[in-house]
C-alpha cells in the first residue's frame, strides 16, 4: 500500500531544530493527547499539512512514545492514485496510517493545517447515547447550545469569527466501517452536508477534528471533548443539551 | 478597543528573573489550571494586581503554553474610559482578553490581588443544576454547609477570618451574555448583593473567583472547584447539599 | 498556641541532602497528594515521627509548593501540656497545623511512624452516604470485604502480618468539630473502640492514616482511597460493599 | 519459598545502560501505570520475559519508586519446582511477587513476553456487574463488541493479525483466592478454556494482561482498561455492552 518516492529516505523532512516544525509538534501533541486518554493503546492519531507537505503520525506506536522520526510526509500534489500513496519519507519499520485518507480529506475539502483523530471516551459515549435515543432524533447529529466553551469554534469554512453562546453546536455522526480507511467516503459526505462543521464524529470509534492551524485544531479539540464530557455528565443528571435561552 | 500607551513596548514591566512576579507567576498558574481542566481549549484566564498594575493573560492562548511575553499590563489609575482601555504594554499579535473588566471589578471594588477566570466543567454543572432545580428554589444561589472545605474561604470584604465549618457558603450566580464583557454589570450586582462573595458563578460558563492574594485567589478557586464537585457527586447519590448539624 | 524553644530556630532539624530525611519526605509526598487531589487548596497534611522528634506539614501552605523549610519539628518527649505546645523548630511567618493533636494520637497511642490526612472528596462521600443510610445501618462505620485491596492493610495494633482477601475492613467514622483540634478526644475514643484500625474518618472532612512507616502509611492511605473511590463507585451501580463470599 | 541460586548476586543482570533493557523498562512502565491508577497502594505488577530469563517486579514496593536494582531474575528453565522457586537473582531485602506463578503461566503457556497485572478500579467493577447481573447471564465471561478500540487486540494465540471492529472481544472472569498463587490453577483453566485471550480478569480483584512482546502487553493493557471505562460509564447510562450491529 505505501510505496516509497526515493532511494534515500528523505530523512531531513523530520529533522529540525525547531520546536514547531511539525516533525516535533506531533510528538509532543501525541504525547499531551496521551495524558489526556484520547489516544490509549495506540488509538488516534495526528496530521499537520504545511503547504503541499503532509506530516502523518504512523500506525500502531505507542502515542506518548513517538519520535520525529517515526513521521511519515507525503506531497498532497502527489497523490494522484488512493490506491497506491506515495510517501515522500517513510520510517523503516512502521506502518502509515489507516487515518491517512480522512486526515488528506480535511487537507483538500477544507484546506485544514492539522487534523487530529481521537478515541476519547466521552465521544464514544455520546454516539452510542444518540443511538440509543428515541426514534423522533436525528441519531447522527449531536447538538449543545448555550455553553460558553462553543466559543472554541469558528463559524466556518472560509468564515470569518467565532460561534456565538447561543449558537447551537451541530457535530454530524457516521457510522463506523471495519476498515478505518473505508471511512472517507462517508467523511466527506458529512464534510458536504454539513458544510462549517470542524468534526466529525465515529460511531463507537471516537472523533476528527481539524482547522485551519495547529492551534485551531488542537483548541477545537479539546472544546470539543469538554462538551462531550459535560454532555454525557449533563445526561447522568438528568440536563437536556438543547435549551431555550436567548 | 485597546490603545497603546508608549512607544516603545514597556517589555521590561513582563520581565523578572523572579518566579513570584507577575508575569511569572501568572503562566506557572495557568499551565496549573490546564491540567486541572479549568482552562481547556484556551477559555478561562487570569490577571494579578500588584498596587496600581494589573497583569493579564492575553485572550486566545493554549494556556498550558503561554509564556511571560504573552501578557498585558495596564495602570488601574489611568483607567478613565472603558471603552478605550490603556495598555501599559501589549503583546505585539494577540488580543486582550474579554475578561479584563471582570478582572478589574475584581480589583476595584473589593481590593483583590488576583483574580482566576475558569471554565471548569463542575462549575458549569452547579449553574445547570440550579436552573433545572424546582421552582421553589433559588436559581440564583449556590448554597453548601457543614463540609470542612468551606474553611478555605475567608469571611468576606474587609473581615478577618475564615468561615467555619457550620457557615453556609454562598455563591451568586449571574446569567451569560453573548459577550464576556457585558457580564461585568451582572457581576458587580451580585458582588453589591453578596458583598462578602469570593466568587460568582456564571451560567453554563465558568466561575470568577479572587483574593487577596495570590496565595488566597488561588486556594479558593480549588476550594470552590472540590465544593462544586462535591456537590455534583452529591446530586448523583441523591445527598443534600443543605443540612441541618450544627 | 505555639512556643518557640530555643532562642536560634533550629534550621539544621530540616536541613539534610538525604532525600529520605522527613523534611524531605514530606513535601515529595505532599506534591504527590496534590496530585491526587488529597490536599486541594491548602487542606489536610502530612507528619512523620523519626524516634522521639516529629515533623509537621504547617497550616494554610499550598501543599505542593512546600518546602523543607516549611517544616514543624517537636519532641514528643516535651509535650507535657498541650494547651502549650512546644515546638524545637518554626518557620519564622507560618501557623502550626490544628492536625497537630490528631498526628501526636497516632503517634503515642499506635507508635505510628507517620500519618496522613486528606480531605479526598472520596472520603468525604463514603461519610455522607452513611450519614445517609436507613437508620437499620450504623452510620459511624464504613465496612468492605471481599475485595483483594483489602490485602494493603496490617491487621493492627501490635500484629504481624496484613487483613486477608476475606476479611471485613472497618473504618470507624468520628463526628466533624468546628475547631479541627476538637477532634481529638472523639479520634482516640475511636482509637481505643477500634484498636487495630489504621484510619479514622471524620464526616464532612476527610480521613486520617497511619502506619508504623512512612511505606507503610503512604500505601495504606493508598489503598484506603482506592476502596473509598471503589466503594461510591458500587454504590452509584447498586452494588453493595459487603458480600457472603468465603 | 525463595531459594538463591548463586553466591554472587548478579546484579548485572539488571544493570544496563539500555532503556530497552527489561530491569530498565519495568520501573519504567510502573511509573506510568501508578499515575493511571493500575497499581495503587503496591497492588498489581510487571513481568517481562527475555528469553529464558523472567524479569519480576518484587512484592509490596511503591510501584512510582521502583528502581533497577528492585527486579528479580530467574530462569524460566529452571523451573522444576514451583514450591522451591530458584531466583538468579534476589534483591537483599525484598520479597518475590506472589504473582510469580501467574506471570510464568503466560510466559510457558502462551509463549508471552510481557505480562501485566493491573488492581484497575475498572477491571473490578466489571467483575462485579457481572456477579450482580441476572441469572441468565454468563457471570464468568465478559463481552463487548463493535467498538473500534477491540481492534487493539491481537486474534489470539499464534494467530496472525487483529481483532475486526464486529469481533466480539470476549475476557474470562475467574474468582479470587485468599492466597494470589492459588490463582495459578484456575488461570490456566481458563486460558485452556479460551485459548485466544490475551486476558484474565479476577473477581474484586483485577486483570492479567499479556503479549507477544512489552509493547503488545502494555497496548493491549491500556486497549482492555479503555473498554472497562467504557463498560461502566456505558451501564451507568443504560447501554448495553453487546449489539446487533453488522
Amino acid at each position: 500500500m505505501a510505496a516509497q518516492a526515493s532511494t534515500d529516505n528523505n530523512d531531513h523532512l523530520v529533522r529540525s531544530s525547531d520546536s514547531q516544525h511539525p516533525a516535533n509538534l506531533i510528538p509532543e501533541l501525541c504525547r499531551k493527547f496521551w495524558t489526556l486518554g484520547w489516544v490509549t493503546g495506540t488509538g488516534g492519531g495526528t496530521s499537520i499539512r504545511d503547504d503541499d507537505l503532509v506530516y502523518l503520525a504512523p500506525s500502531g506506536v505507542q502515542k506518548e512514545l513517538m519520535k520525529s522520526e517515526d513521521i511519515y510526509v507525503l506531497s498532497l500534489a502527489q497523490q494522484s492514485d488512493p490506491k497506491n500513496r506515495i510517501y515522500l519519507r517513510s520510517p523503516p519499520s512502521l506502518k502509515p496510517s489507516q487515518c491517512t485518507p480522512l486526515f488528506l480529506a480535511a487537507f483538500t475539502k477544507r484546506g485544514a493545517g492539522c487534523c487530529i483523530h481521537t478515541h476519547s471516551q466521552w465521544a464514544v459515549l455520546i454516539t452510542l447515547l444518540l443511538e440509543n435515543s428515541p426514534q423522533s432524533q436525528n441519531k447522527n447529529l449531536f447538538e449543545i447550545n448555550n455553553i460558553e466553551q462553543i466559543k472554541g469554534f469558528g463559524k466556518g469554512f472560509q468564515k470569518q469569527g467565532a460561534l456565538g453562546y447561543h449558537d447551537t453546536l451541530r457535530i454530524p455522526v457516521i457510522e463506523n466501517t471495519p476498515h478505518e480507511e473505508d471511512l472517507t467516503e462517508s467523511l466527506e459526505e458529512a464534510m458536504d452536508k454539513y458544510p462549517d462543521t470542524y468534526a466529525v464524529l465515529v460511531r463507537r470509534h471516537g472523533v476528527y477534528v481539524w482547522g485551519e492551524t495547529v492551534h485551531k485544531a488542537k483548541t477545537q479539540a479539546e472544546s470539543l471533548d469538554y462538551l462531550f464530557q459535560l454532555a454525557v455528565e449533563m445526561k447522568k443528571l438528568g440536563l437536556p443539551w438543547l435549551s431555550d435561552i436567548s
